[in-house]
């Protein structure tokens, strides 16, 4: 096993996720929530999540300038300068390489792991198992690029998939046959059936090396952009340089700019109870729900529902009554009162309201 | 016509009104609030209604010493005299003697007319020549007790009725034959049908010793509590006569006590247009609606909604989706969402907030 002391790990946190209006905001986005009850935020879990592998030194978090407050506030362990703030949103190809880059000016051995913000995670100690399992990975494959595959639970059509060999099942890190956009319900459900195909998680984890190369080979265009200030990394000028020039890079996914291209790419398959909570469905499934099967949190009265979510802000009370498959959502003076099944049109409809 | 410095106009404003909860609360109820989205409160609208026939000194407003202030920010032209508290709720019989004592202590020629502070009336015009014709009758019918009778426009069983006799239907003033407690569909049915059938609006026109006679016969007890203060009326020790005494009155309306005993009483037949907006779905009659027959009012988006009440206060926004008769409404802190046929339920469910 390697020494923690050289383990990194990037948050990624410049989400602005619309899909949970009104709790999530353009001035306050889900990583920031407790949307589950938890008395935690997403991004809090997941600083916790990694904590036993990676030194509180070594969190660095990728978020827009707008959110800097809030995550030093959710998370005042990090320095300021381990919040590396974009300028604008491109994508998480440039994200990842403006940390990588950041990480070259402090530590040439480092490993990486690479997370989203906003993911729920139920088994903490299993979870932390198959992280160590990856850094262990690398030790004998430094240009290895892995992502974590989430073993799929039910045919779900919002997440991409990664496609393993059929033989090889016994393997704890599996070598990627190809990388799958967001299928169809049929072809979701034959992933399932078939068994080897998991979930893309969206942590990645490679060493600083491996991602270089591989930034070097597969994006050029956004080497070009950071090799002009090698020097300016991890030191004052670091951030002026970022907002100079960061916008020049592509708007490109890691997933299509690297993993898809790159034939070094494996899997951990896992099974730790995963959901990245990107709907108000998702959400549904994971909290407890009340004899009606609905899940309610705040003060509030529910008289003949049935299956709804309803989530009122600590301080406001509500009566609802006589629905079935709704959702009702109050925080910060915005109310949305919707079909649970037509959510995926929130981002529209809230255009509306502007 | 009588020179209109003798006429005094008693609002009866102690209303609580948890049927428009939450947009009416007990720290705010209906008299105070612009549902139908005017620009101006019920009892502010009742006022300007009365104010061509009453002089602005002779308003009396009777209320919970709890409105006090809320009263005189929305009827800043009256002093502070002008607001008798009453320091519970007794109905409106003691109300009304109340302010009959009150008036005797400065005029005892008074004409009175009584009113709520929460009703709704379309033509202004024709109000104030139905309460001049009411004045009118007044000066040849001292001991007369009217009340003003609305033509039914449906056979609503929220309201009483008042039954005159099917002869002389050119008179303007009509002789009661009875008064009708709320009567069920098919009785309302009937009323409508056979035409010598009005709607209680619960205002009352009598003189001043027309009513104080009334009380004295019918109303002995009301007479005694407040005969114990005969000389504190006018004076500054009457708010603490009040406070100590009041509650001795009995709980009784002045329908009840009154009208339907005595043999003096008589109704104005009108047609102006007037709602008492006892409930949402009362106030649905009177708004204007979108095309999918939606009454809304604040910021609100809505998508795919039939015949909805949405009232969303100022400074909040929604977006309402998929609902048909359903009622949204917030404010203060409070939200309710409900199938507007179900609205009576009101009071019961915002119980289980308590």
């Amino acid at each position: 096993m390697v020494e923690i002391m050289n383990n990194y790990c990037i948050i990624m946190a410049g989400g602005i996720g619309s899909r949970f209006w009104p709790l999530s905001k353009d001035n306050y986005p889900k990583q920031f929530l407790d949307i589950l009850g938890t008395g935690k935020s997403f991004i809090r879990a997941t600083y916790e999540r990694f904590s036993p592998v990676v030194p509180d030194e070594n969190f660095l978090v990728v978020t827009n300038k707008a959110y800097k407050a809030l995550v030093l506030e959710h998370l005042p362990m990090l320095r300021e300068d381990q919040v590396l703030c974009e300028p604008a949103r491109r994508n998480t190809a440039p994200c990842i390489a403006y940390a990588a880059y950041h990480i070259q000016s402090r530590c040439k051995d480092a490993n990486i792991v690479v997370t989203p913000s906003d993911a729920l995670v139920l088994d903490n100690r299993e979870f932390e198992r198959i992280i160590r399992l990856g850094f262990d990975f690398l030790s004998h494959n430094t240009n290895a690029l892995m992502t974590i595959g989430i073993k799929p639970s039910r045919p779900e059509t919002g997440y991409g998939y990664i496609q393993v060999p059929k033989n090889g099942t016994q393997e704890a890190v599996r070598k990627v046959d190809m990388f799958k956009e967001k299928p169809n319900y049929e072809t979701a459900v034959k992933f399932v059936e078939e068994g080897n195909y998991f979930w893309n998680s969206g942590i990645f984890i490679w060493t600083l090396d491996g991602i270089m190369n591989a930034i070097e080979t597969y994006l050029p265009d956004i080497k070009n952009v950071f090799d002009k200030g090698i020097y300016n990394f991890g030191t004052p000028e670091e951030q002026d340089f970022i907002n100079d020039h960061f916008t020049d890079c592509p708007n490109i996914s890691i997933d299509y700019g690297v993993m898809e291209k790159s034939p070094n790419t494996y899997t951990i398959p896992a099974d730790f109870g995963w959901s990245d909570i990107g709907t108000w469905g998702s959400l549904y499934t994971h909290v407890s729900k009340d004899e009606q099967g609905n899940a309610v949190r705040g003060k509030v009265v529910t008289v003949d529902n049935h299956n709804c979510v309803i989530n009122i802000e600590d301080g406001t009370e509500a009566v609802v009554q006589g629905l079935d498959d709704y959702l009702v959502a109050y925080r910060d003076k915005s109310l949305l009162v919707c079909r649970l099944h037509d959510e995926q049109q929130i981002k529209v409809w809230i255009e509306g309201l502007k």
